[in-house]
């Protein structure tokens, strides 16, 4: 340490360091990690060559399947633990994944499982001996929750001396808890949770598992690059303009941003809480829609709404997805009967090659299954980004300045937020809720609108859109939220579905002068073949507002048909 | 008109005039209405001598049963829309409260009903050929609202040359249309709408029909009194904290307050829109519990969350209806199978002696019926009352000062709400959400925690508490409104049940000098058992969040037992 180096540095590096330590030696990578140009990809062979031969039939198993095992008592929920622990520990000497590693709490949870099942010879709940990762947001007992900020080390969300600190639970922790779900570690997001990259001054950049040049997308950034690496099942992360979905993108996975009150966000930490025009909301990422499923269920089987005040009084509809079911199932005679729309960019910003292609994908798919498909012409959704920005910055930056000067550590770049703007007035914010309810309700006369074109009698079943312009993206070259954020502003039911990974010798960069403003022009520049390369390729599905059943049914019809003909 | 009269006065006046204008000369009351002092009640053989027995007949019906005709082909719905237009014309000349009359349009609409009957011999929907009487803030075409603004007289909200004025119609309107209702009347309010009685310098103040001495209640005192005097079958109020419940209660009818995102709120009027820490609500006022089950019913059968995007995915919910009812059954050979609480008073203001032996009676008819019954001591209520002062004088004023600046008007005496303070900023607003939220969470476990002293294995099934601590209350005598807002600072389902009426003979007032505080004192220093006597007394029944199809079944149970014993 240089006397020179401000205080705030050697707290993040002890805190970066503690972290490390907490790796048992065992699980210490001790060769160099070869660098990106030598190996982009660590989410096949290199991690495995790290584990043993029983700790790769776990943890390559999805959420589904272990829980068929551990419920059945062919796996311990100790051995499923420790497995999970070891490949967590290798992908966070990989990427810088994690926040908090409590492996140990962890197998003394798991111990207790195994004790109920060998006395009762029945599971705890759903989730019985299921590791569940989480983002830095959520407390858990014995653990700290810094959400990045250096100065929210040693603290309850950077308040000092309070009795919550390493105490306290968050109401999704006490559910999953009560499902059987055991937890063990939690990931990385960026500090203030605006970014849809995850940097910050603790454990510095979380890395692309399977392009180590690219970002793993945020702010739920270390769930996307962990579960990816299989270090593990499945986890939450949370979404106010697109978090859970960028990095489930970024990352080739599933992810769920369900609609405001279904998952509870009573007891979690979050960046200008109180804010009440866009609600941040937590959504669960995993490899497979039957994990996501596995994962909503669960926490609603606790009813969160006797818990969470924010949380609405629906269950999971059985006959919502039975009908969804139905629907397919009759397609397959009537093709027809399932109509969507495809949304192929904003107006605002286009797509890169390997996201323009990823559509183009789902347009192929659709096109060979039968189902009806119409463009999608929405209200404007540059109104959308417009009342999201307004909503995110309405405190003037007030909340995140306040927590950046408990330690005096300065923005990372990724951070979308200014500080030290005014901060809007109640009449200025009613006036923005005004503006999001008209544009809503724009948006769901549009939606109704389009029972006029689909043949079937109802509006469209979902539609699809790209998560982002650029797959997962080079380091600070983020693009604006525009795409995922017009679905925070609608509160509508969304689902990230993995496509196909970039492909250098395919996606040729855009070569001519057509721009749709400076912005879509400096995006476009930014397409390097060469870096994309491999990069994973998703698209968004998104139905109305609560239709989280039918969403998740869709999605796992058509990710499976975009499979088949991969 | 004399020169000195500011023009606000002259414009009050004309639109005064132009509404008993529209009462056709047969339906006028030719003799001068005799003064309260010789006659309080006007609900009875006073409103009747004016009807001939036909419209007595159809009047006197209660809204399922002229449903019952109306969709039978008995009644047509043009006698039934002539006999309610006639009655509301006098019931509005004994009590002035009526804001807008729309007898001819209405006339119109009920002939074309009656014609789709008899082309198709069955009706248009589940409310064909009711007359539904609406509070004056929605919008219906061809006909103005006013909210009591003399500043809004002949433009819409308040805004000239708009082109939605006279042509624009709220969401609910659409839907009762759609349901086969008959559109006739609006009902007056309080200028603001933040008020406990109803006055306004357009039609001056709305009198209690039951005791004319004593206030209707407000904000929809309009829809109270009309609805009293059977001028109306059945009508929708808002209530943002306690607008539907006070009237309903002080009128001796039956209100709903459901929680936010049931009823839509889509393209109403409103005070302080955008204002969304605590949301006002719509429900529905009637005569008894099946006819807001009806109208309830019949408003979500339209699925609202397809064009309000504040409503929720929730339709009628036959299951938790039939649950009730079974438990209700399994009640009568094991009565403590259901579990009330009881809060006497909130230990603020305590009750006046005809509102405390309305508790009383209820107190006495679960112990008659067996049921078990605890006390209800719940966080502080205190709380949410300062809660729900904060989140309504957010903007200093500065909504309602705008459209008193409209015509120059002053506000009128009832109305709670200050101008001229200080806006809340993001921060600040932010912070409130948060209180709100963590009172919500305190009276949430409190609730859950009820669960151990109930002996069912559930918390208590319902609450029950004074909805003011007085009966139908003395001109600008109104108590804060701590008895509803907290409900409203909850969200909870709520419905008044009528329970007695004030009696001056064993009403006698408190002697003692035990108060509260001095607002207590004041408060219980304005009882006057010779004014008060014969105003109705209500009590309020509370359940959770979306708990609507539970609390109206509950409350017909318990309605019907308190009149068994009356």
């Amino acid at each position: 340490m240089t006397i020179t180096k401000p205080h705030w540095k050697a707290a993040a590096e002890a805190k970066r360091q503690s972290i490390l330590d907490l790796i048992p030696g065992k699980w210490r990578v001790k060769e160099p990690v070869p660098p990106p140009s030598e190996l982009r990809d660590v989410t096949a062979g290199y991690i495995q060559q790290s584990l043993n031969a029983r700790e790769l039939e776990i943890t390559e198993t999805d959420a589904v399947g272990i829980i068929e095992h551990t419920t059945s008592g062919q796996w311990t929920a100790v051995e499923v633990t420790e497995a999970f622990c070891h490949r967590a520990a290798l992908a966070h000497q990989l990427v810088n994944c994690l926040h908090e590693i409590f492996f140990d709490a962890a197998v003394e949870d798991a111990k207790k499982l195994d004790a109920y099942f060998s006395e009762h010879k029945k599971p705890v709940g759903p989730l019985h001996g299921l590791p569940v990762s989480l983002k830095d947001q959520f407390h858990v007992k014995g653990v700290e929750t810094t959400m990045g900020y250096v100065g929210w080390i040693g603290t309850f969300q950077g308040k000092k001396d309070d009795p919550r600190q390493g105490a306290f639970e968050s109401e999704l922790v006490r559910e999953l808890r009560a499902c059987g779900a055991v937890l063990y570690c939690k990931t990385s997001v960026p500090t203030t949770l605006m970014a849809g990259e995850t940097e910050n001054h603790i454990i510095e950049y979380t890395w692309n598992p399977k392009n180590r040049f690219l970002s793993c997308g945020g702010s739920s950034g270390g769930e996307g690059a962990l579960i990816a690496l299989k270090g593990s099942p499945a986890g939450f992360g949370t979404d106010i303009g697109g978090s859970v979905r960028i990095p489930a993108a970024f990352n080739g996975l599933y992810g769920l941003r369900p609609s405001s009150g279904r998952i509870p966000y009573e007891g979690a930490a979050n960046s200008m809480d109180g804010q009440n025009t866009i609600l941040s909301v937590i959504g669960p990422l995993a490899a497979t829609v039957p994990d996501l499923k596995l994962l909503f269920k669960a926490v609603l089987s606790q009813q969160p709404w006797y818990h969470d005040p924010l949380a609405v009084e629906l269950p999971w509809r059985d006959d919502l997805e039975q009908e969804t079911l139905a629907l397919i199932k009759e397609s397959a005679s009537k093709p027809e009967s399932l109509a969507f729309a495809i949304m192929r960019d904003d107006s605002t910003v286009r797509l890169h090659p390997p996201v323009a292609r990823g559509i183009e994908i789902i347009v192929q798919t659709l096109h060979r299954l039968g189902h009806k498909v119409i463009e999608w012409n929405p209200p404007p959704h540059t109104e959308a980004y417009d009342i999201a920005s307004r909503a995110y910055s309405m405190d003037g930056g007030a909340d995140v300045s306040e927590h950046f000067a408990l330690s005096g550590e300065e923005p990372v770049k990724p951070v979308m937020l200014e500080t030290g703007l005014p901060q809007k007035t109640a009449s200025e914010i009613a006036a923005l809720n005004i503006a999001k309810r008209e544009w809503q309700k724009k948006y769901m006369d549009y939606w109704n609108s389009t029972a006029k074109l689909t043949g079937t009698g109802r509006p469209v079943d979902g539609v699809f859109c790209p998560p982002a312009p650029h797959a997962a993206v080079i380091p600070h070259k983020s693009a604006p939220v525009g795409y995922t954020s017009f679905l925070n502003t609608l509160d509508y039911s969304t689902v990230v579905i993995p496509v196909t990974r970039a492909d250098k010798t395919v996606d040729v960069p855009y070569t001519g002068d057509n721009f749709y403003s400076e912005i879509d022009k400096k995006v476009q520049a930014e397409y390097d073949a060469e870096i994309y390369d491999g990069a994973p390729v998703s698209v968004q599905l998104f139905g109305r507002r609560f239709q989280e059943e039918k969403m998740l049914t869709l999605a796992e019809y058509i990710g499976a048909e975009v499979v088949k003909h991969r």
